[in-house]
């Protein structure tokens, strides 16, 4: 079989949807994260649904598979020979034992951990029910040798049931209380305090609504709900107390410290299997019964029933398009990889082994949403609505909160409510929905409006913080949370904002006019035309743009900055919203490239701060070269690619592309020490002892970005109004790429050929055998498969 | 030598100033709190000072020893054998080594660590320098063998640097940096972001404001900053990669995830001892000199000086009372460990391993302070002011507030500002010093007034809410912070709050007559008329007293519930504050012994609730015969003492006391489970399957007042305004005790005989050799020592 992108610990399948893992002892962080069977089982979660209600099409979300138990802490399987007591399990973690063979699969929505060790094969594989609060862990084990076997089997999960990370274990553990079953094979487990205040603000008074189990499909041997009994004093998960005794100690109730630990056995002839499946998850209290879904998902049938329904979930939602070009990086993360990382990590998990996170940042899932524009433009609406709901009536939103029971903090940041008019332009731009800017949603403190006037009202409060010079106010921060002491008192500026909302202007100018909204389209007009002004009169620094001014009136982001000279965002916005001329345009990106483009990606901004300033903010407290502080900040980095592309230099664009697409990192992975295949949050610049290094995977909002890069900005296919454009951007080697895609009704099936080894420019346009005039293929909306082949030269 | 209540784990030394643990392997929590060397040296560090300028005699507490290092995780010291590459530690943890011997030593501000392990003694000394932010690891190192010995000794702490739990490790770590100083044998560490808001209320936009070190008395073999390369990937503090490499790493910066290891190398002869000092503290950037602090504290020299003024500060603290009674367990307790419980763990750490707490409560360490009015006044009174600080001129209180920076909850809670009053009354009765009523003292909002108008205003509160029956409303909640619901929409009473005010406002009469506050002691004479005939007219249960009554005017504590049908806290109170006639007392105080008085200490009610109830709060929630539920609560059983006495029931006093005093459950350390030289929160009352298990240990409100209830209510010293009154109730089987303590500038030696074996009653009382009228010892001071001979019959 070949192996795409094989590294000393891996390699992607040759249909790139699935990353195998040779061996546990990979680097760090990705070792702790991925292949051993500890942090894994919580990816393989994300993957097939984490917040439940969402995933059944639902907007609230009511619970979290990181709330239910300790996932850090481990959810192990033991396994143990009943002649030899030898014990071992399932996953490296956490008895860290020899084995003969050891490789873990992770494919969209379920990780499959396969080992032989002490003459069994045991096959785990973990996966979510697409649209049942259950997690499922469907465990074969083989006899690999010519005697008689007999084992048992244990589970351990420690019990959570409520708010991830339990800051104060010793108090909440008090409310914990688990029974067992033994006509279910499981073990329930209640909590009777959650975090959250009751409905008059009273804390610690409500239960956590659900019922927990852990069940398994055969009759349990033993079962414990108790961490001491298991463990033992002075022992540990690598070797426990329970290994120890003939049954586990099944200890239950509410006054220990709450687990989940079932024991079954097994008999296995020579070459015989057996699988066992073992069940986790919540009922809600009064709406579900966990007896009927511990009945309906524990047992091999359904297990096999629910992987394959894994399967059809996330083939609805990634294979809805397929690129296929000469670069296998770029084909398989943006077939798979980023749709699965953005929609699994991002949208409904929240959560990787950086961050845990408790809510949605109004920004961060309002632009996440994007990767369902293709394969399910009703869930990005849903998504857009939602964040219009968490906005005042005055305009400005909350700058995250709870997706569970809601709440957040409304501040001064300067750029988080105009997302929403940007990000529903570009909803409009894949569907032409228009209706949408009807849709009734009510505002936190006041009564439902059309969207059209939550945009509105977004734009206007924007309208209402600009600086005597026409620049918007930093306020507590822009898009750079890092920049917070940068205008804080209301006098520094963000010249980033500035271009943000002149984009943003540009397409709500025709919208306002549409809708018959005359005064509103001038206005824009007139503050664009202010914008333009000021900004290339004030935040024009000779060789490239400003990022700020500050509070005391400091430039940032200028030559004549020791620290901070030159700044990412301004200068690839600048060409990105169109607020520079082709001149300044080609110069600022100039100095991007001279400056921060270097052999990892696009740099944040440099030099580095080494020091703290408090009046720019905790930017400069990252060491130097870290994170936002003169690292690649892959957010940011993927935007360098848009503005290469409009400025049509095809080569740059796919240079910043290739060195942030993870895959690309496999020939390093002790320097890069993050997995290949999600992007990392960011990647250390030159200023660090570990340039190239990547860390905080998964939870960035860099996924979804990575992937419009590609599609639109590189194969260069972009939904407007009136059709699909198709105006590529490529290295001029490729000889061919296609394209196949949902939009509106119909399906695209799009051939690019480049005999001519061009880089861009469509010489000649066929939909369907006919000849089209221009490059934009028109809206069937006829659910027919469209081929359109088109001839670049 | 003589053990005192040996146990199979451990025994109190003879002179009971220590507590002697003869194995690692104690019973949970125990065991990880105290004898492995884990958590062992946080209490310590409690022992000898923890917030250092509270030490320092200045009432702010600028830093505390919990945000310094993850304590956690561990501060271990790793030795090894340069000859066999064998490894073990100087503390059980982390190895978890085999060892021929071992010891493990707590007194008043040290521990101590002996064993014999490979042919090597080690003796490990930990405490923390009385005036100084450093903790000192003394180590000596004996060669037991008959050949000589190579070994290095290497140290491992995880820096923290601000605030402890780190909640986000993966993000603050990002801010920490390591730097060696060579000259100084020193790893210094910084951290450029601390939680707190800067002035101008922006997060994260400050430095942590100190120099962090660890440093060694010798030079360094080598050092290393960072974990990773510490314990290496797929290895564990158990058996870490530096034990298997020459030397450590010698990585340092602001990259990794930071440690302060260092290694020093030592020779030993056959029989030879070598003394080693290792220092960790932090110094004030602009104040303190990290260097300076090293250079004076890191050898062996500046160790026993240092280990000696320890001794003195606490000698200082605790010996200025002393008793000796026929009860060996009332004595050790009351002389050293109760006061270095209040002082080390409540006043000074507030710190445990169930609770590591940010701030004082208002009442809390309020109630605490009194264990200074024996040693110290000066510091109680300093504890009182800044109480009062903490108030709002309307008279209510920040119910906690942050020690660090300040800031905390303003609650509708109905008892914590009436702890003011209460305890500047007992303050009074102690030093008679009525100039503090004249101390001005600022509001959180308003100018400063003298303490005296900040208690009229405590109680003016109290007298503005108030049910139309006469009582007070319960609020949020009173004593009892379970009960959050009872209250909420201010009609449900608390008549433990009626009790309690009635109590004050008897101290108070006098004190605003005195000071020419006539109307005011009109109108809390008139309140107290209120008081009693309300609270006897609608609290009156037919056997006992009500706790209170619920928003929807449900009883709670009465024989009309079935669960919650007897509290603890208004039956004793009803005694204690005199609102209830003799008869009712007695009554009340029958039923107490009936139902609550059990084997393990005076329940807080019974029968536990069994299930949640969310009109009564999260008291409800707990397990049944958990913590305040139907559990000993020590704290409030501690009053069941003082109200036995009051009383006159010698027998019922004594049982209360002699049943929660913690070495009387030396006998059972499996079943106990706590630590038998501090008291636990909380003890596990009938109805839990673990009846008679103690949790919670050090950070309990309960220390001070099991002090209180010994010296004034069994032993029956008790100061008033014109002297020490001696009243003893005691068990008759007593021949005899004594007393020595200070008392406004003399010291009182009492000496009290009892021939005839009464519980009660001084027949004569002879001063200095002369017969004193009465029983009440006047006022000499003249820093002299007096002989108080005492007679019952």
């Amino acid at each position: 079989m070949e192996r795409l992108f094989p590294s000393r610990y891996g390699y992607f399948s040759a249909d790139g949807r699935e990353y195998i893992i040779t061996t546990p002892l990979t680097p760090r962080p990705w070792g702790n994260v991925i292949s051993n069977g500890d942090y894994a089982l919580m990816v393989s979660q994300t993957g097939s649904g984490y917040s439940w209600r969402n995933n059944a099409g639902q907007n609230r979300i009511t619970r979290s598979f990181q709330d239910l138990v300790q996932d850090n802490w481990g959810k192990y399987l033991y396994l143990r020979d009943l002649d030899s007591g030898q014990f071992w399990s399932a996953t490296y973690k956490p008895t860290l034992h020899a084995y003969d063979h050891y490789q873990v699969t992770h494919g969209l929505g379920y990780s499959r951990f396969a080992q032989e060790a002490y003459g069994i094969r045991s096959r785990l594989t973990v996966f979510v029910a697409p649209h049942d609060p259950v997690e499922l862990f469907e465990l074969t084990l083989t006899n690999l040798t010519d005697r008689p076997r007999r084992l048992d089997v244990t589970t351990y999960v420690e019990w959570l049931l409520g708010f991830a990370p339990d800051e104060h274990r010793e108090f909440h553990k008090l409310f914990i209380d688990t029974a067992v079953d033994q006509s279910l094979n499981a073990l329930l487990a209640r909590k009777y305090l959650w975090g959250f205040a009751d409905e008059e603000g009273r804390h610690n008074n409500i239960d956590w609504p659900y019922v927990a189990f852990i069940a398994a499909s055969e009759p349990l041997k033993s079962f414990d709900g108790d961490k001491e009994s298991f463990i033992g004093l002075y022992q540990s998960l690598e070797h426990p107390q329970a290994m120890q005794m003939a049954t586990l100690a099944g200890r239950t109730g509410r006054f220990g410290d709450a687990i989940g630990a079932l024991q079954v056995e097994v008999a296995l002839a020579p070459g015989a299997s057996h699988t066992i499946v073992f069940t986790l998850g919540a009922a809600e209290q009064g709406r579900e019964d966990p007896a009927e879904l511990i009945r309906r998902f524990t047992s091999p049938a359904a297990s096999t029933q629910t992987l394959a329904a894994v399967h059809a979930f996330w083939s609805r939602l990634v294979d809805a398009e397929h690129v296929e070009t000469p670069d296998p990086a770029l084909n398989l993360m943006t077939n798979y990889w980023l749709k699965y990382q953005a929609i699994s990590g991002r949208l409904w998990a929240k959560s990787a082994l950086y961050q845990v996170s408790a809510g949605y940042g109004f920004r961060d899932q309002l632009q996440d949403s994007q990767i369902f524009l293709v394969c399910d433009p009703a869930l990005a609406k849903r998504q857009i609505l939602l964040h219009a709901s968490q906005q005042f009536i005055e305009g400005d939103v909350l700058h995250w909160w709870f997706s569970i029971r809601g709440g957040g903090p409304r501040t001064n940041c300067s750029d988080d409510l105009l997302w929403l008019p940007f990000i529903v332009d570009s909803y409009l731009q894949e569907t032409n929905d228009l209706a949408i800017l009807d849709e009734p949603v009510p505002y936190l403190n006041g009564p439902a409006e059309p969207l059209y006037l939550h945009c509105k009202r977004a734009i206007e409060r924007a309208f209402s913080r600009f600086s005597p010079r026409g620049i918007p106010l930093m306020g507590d921060h822009d898009w750079n949370d890092g920049l917070n002491a940068v205008g804080t008192h209301l006098r520094g500026e963000s010249f980033w904002v500035a271009e943000f909302l002149y984009a943003i202007l540009e397409r709500w100018m025709p919208l306002a006019q549409q809708r018959g909204d005359a005064a509103f389209a001038e206005r824009c007009a007139a503050v664009r035309e202010t914008l333009r002004w000021a900004t290339n009169r004030y935040g024009w620094d000779g060789e490239w743009f400003l990022q700020a001014t500050t509070d005391d009136g400091l430039p940032l982001g200028s030559h004549a900055n020791d620290e901070g000279r030159i700044f990412l965002m301004p200068n690839i916005w600048a060409v990105i919203s169109g607020i520079a001329d082709r001149e300044r345009a080609w110069q600022a990106m100039e100095s991007v490239s001279r400056h921060l483009l270097c052999e990892y990606g696009t740099l944040l901004n440099y030099p580095a701060f080494t020091r703290p300033r408090p009046d720019i903010g905790y930017v400069t407290r990252y060491a130097p070269g870290l994170r936002e502080n003169g690292g690649v900040y892959t957010h940011a980095a993927t935007w360098s690619v848009w503005a290469y592309a409009l400025l049509g230099d095809a080569e740059k664009a796919y240079e910043a592309y290739r060195r942030i697409c993870p895959p690309n990192r496999s020939a390093d992975p002790d320097r890069y020490k993050a997995e290949p295949y999600v992007t990392p949050g960011n990647v250390d610049g030159p200023q660090s002892p570990y340039f190239g290094r990547g860390g905080w995977t998964w939870y960035t909002g860099s996924a979804q970005w990575l992937h419009r890069m590609a599609t639109h900005w590189i194969l260069g296919i972009r939904p407007q109004a009136n059709g699909l454009l198709i105006d590529p951007l490529i290295p001029a080697a490729w000889d061919r790429f296609t394209v196949r895609r949902s939009f509106r009704g119909a399906v695209y099936e799009i051939e690019v050929l480049n005999p001519q080894h061009v880089s861009r420019g469509v010489a000649t346009v066929e939909v369907d055998g006919q000849p089209l005039a221009g490059n934009v293929v028109p809206v069937f909306a006829d659910g027919q498969t469209h081929r359109v082949r088109v001839v670049l030269g």
